[in-house]
């Protein structure tokens, strides 16, 4: 893919990340310049046509879109300072991960350097950048999106502008990871179960893809509920989930597996029960996670 | 639906799963017996043309297919007791829950009474049973699945036969509820934070459905590995996980979210790095939960 863009970016930043994203423009004919701390390692992006800078003020100087890619966000305030004057005028995509406040905070002092500022949460693995499937959350400056949305394209197929709020790319980031450890997690116990009993795990998931694909059909639901504060259900409350949870947790102490797991649930589906909630939906143990205290 | 099955079944326990049972069978037009310790509840289904039979020997005697659905194992038990000589020469379809050892020895015991036995697992609540998509996993004697394959098939469309152990149902069934619980448990707690930054759930779906949909694409790697022992991986290795999931610690404690959820994955995911297994796959934590500890 060839881009028509005349846009100059900078990468700066060029571990495994920032070498996929300045591999990925340069694949695309943008013209690109790149920048590390360590020398070095900008050989083989040189060899595929990158200008190489040996500083970060020579490196931003005259580029269109800066590009920042560091390990954390000290890093990236740390290496956004070394531009000094030259950041004036540019549009910074920061590309570095860490909480909602980092991203507000450090696109707050862009603006304050006289830059627009945009921020993207990266959810693919480094060899995932460019393809079509590859989600990048963008937040910030909407302008800036669109003016590059050539270039963006060029990081992967699923970009999507969340928000003005520079610090919502990171909070969606977030959500999909929390909700991916919590499936994963859990799945990883069932195996666990299961490969005791001799099961393989393929096999069951031959048998319970179709009840497994059906969860995400839950989302929506409970996203409503959330968003409405509206938790009153006929069916399926929260009470009667505790029966199940007990099962599952004699069967785990039965066979010498994890019951931390089940019991974490088994507090929380217990404790908004005791709580007078049991005739209402799941979804009411978001209140739980907000009142921010462990279950016993 | 009507199916052309000359089969008599019946239903023992109508409470409101039961009651859905027996009248799925009376809408296929099965000829259905129904018995329920509490007198009371058969009327309208009796209404519906079920025969209503007053003691358990009565109901069992002369059906081909006796099916069991009340609260738990001991009272299946009891009620299957109390049909004395009639249970000989029967089919019995468990479809009460437990755990896989109850299913396993009232299996036997039925066994040993001179009557057939398959167990199955509802994977539905009972307004589903009936419906294409209701899933239900089945275990035991293969013959009398297929037998009543057609008298089955009016539960539900997702029927499927996992294996000769009546235990492998129960199984199948907590292994769908374990990540069930593990997702909604984590996607309610980003619900939480999201929620505090005013970010309204079913806008956030909009945006993700695509990432919380390519998790279940994860599974299948997943299962292989686990299948095959081989933990192993170039890309997306545990210690990667790590920066990640502190990310996600640091935004909840500042937004006063849950913290117990995210740290029972850090002490996971760093337990098993500190152990040595910071390069392989996700999958390697199957063994944390084998090990049974709970996590520090
Ligand atoms: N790798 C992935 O698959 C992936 C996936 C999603 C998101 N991300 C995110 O992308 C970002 C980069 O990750 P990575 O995997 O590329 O990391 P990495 O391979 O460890 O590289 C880290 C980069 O940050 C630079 N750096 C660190 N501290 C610095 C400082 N104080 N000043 C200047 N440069 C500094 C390093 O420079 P030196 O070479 O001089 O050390 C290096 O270029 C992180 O926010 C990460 O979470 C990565
Ligand atoms: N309801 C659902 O949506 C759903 C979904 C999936 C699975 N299930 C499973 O289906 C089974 C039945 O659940 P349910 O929701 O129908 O329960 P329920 O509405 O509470 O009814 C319980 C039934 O069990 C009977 N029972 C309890 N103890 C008994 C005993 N010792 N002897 C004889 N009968 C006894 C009750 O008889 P009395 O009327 O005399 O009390 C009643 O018929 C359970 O294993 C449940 O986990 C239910």
């Amino acid at each position: 893919m060839t881009t028509s863009t005349n846009a100059t970016v900078t990468v700066l930043g060029l571990g495994e990340m920032g070498s996929a994203l300045a591999g990925a423009f340069l694949a695309g004919g943008v013209r690109t310049t790149v920048w590390n701390r360590t020398p070095g390692k900008a050989g083989a992006l040189a060899a595929k046509g990158a200008h190489h800078a040996t500083t970060v003020d020579g490196a931003v100087a005259g580029a269109d879109l800066v590009v920042v890619n560091v390990k954390g966000d000290a890093a990236a305030r740390e290496v956004l300072a070394a531009a000094g004057e030259s950041l004036s005028g540019r549009a910074v995509l920061n590309l570095t991960d860490g909480t909602s406040a980092e991203a507000r905070e450090t696109g707050e002092w862009v603006a304050d350097r006289g830059a627009t500022y945009l921020h993207g949460q990266i959810m693919t693995i480094a060899p995932g950048i460019g393809h079509p499937a590859a989600v990048i959350f963008y937040g910030g400056d909407k302008a800036v999106y669109e003016r590059f949305a050539d270039v963006l394209a060029l990081l992967g197929g699923g970009a999507s502008f969340v928000s003005a709020d520079p610090g919502l790319p990171t909070l969606y980031g977030m959500a999909v990871h929390d909700t991916m450890w919590g499936t994963l997690n859990a799945f990883l116990h069932a195996a666990a179960l299961l490969s005791d009993a001799g099961v393989e795990l393929t096999r069951f998931l031959d048998h319970a893809d179709g009840s497994l694909s059906a969860l995400l059909g839950f989302l929506p639901s409970l996203a409503g509920e959330v968003d409405s504060g509206q938790y009153a259900v006929e069916y399926g409350a929260l009470r009667h989930h505790l029966p199940s949870i007990e099962d599952l947790l004699r069967e785990s102490r039965a066979r010498g597996i994890d019951t931390a797991l089940p019991g974490h649930t088994r507090a929380l589906v217990a404790g908004a029960v005791a709580a007078g909630h049991g005739g209402d939906s799941y979804s009411r143990l978001v209140e739980s996670f907000r009142a921010g205290t462990e279950p016993a």
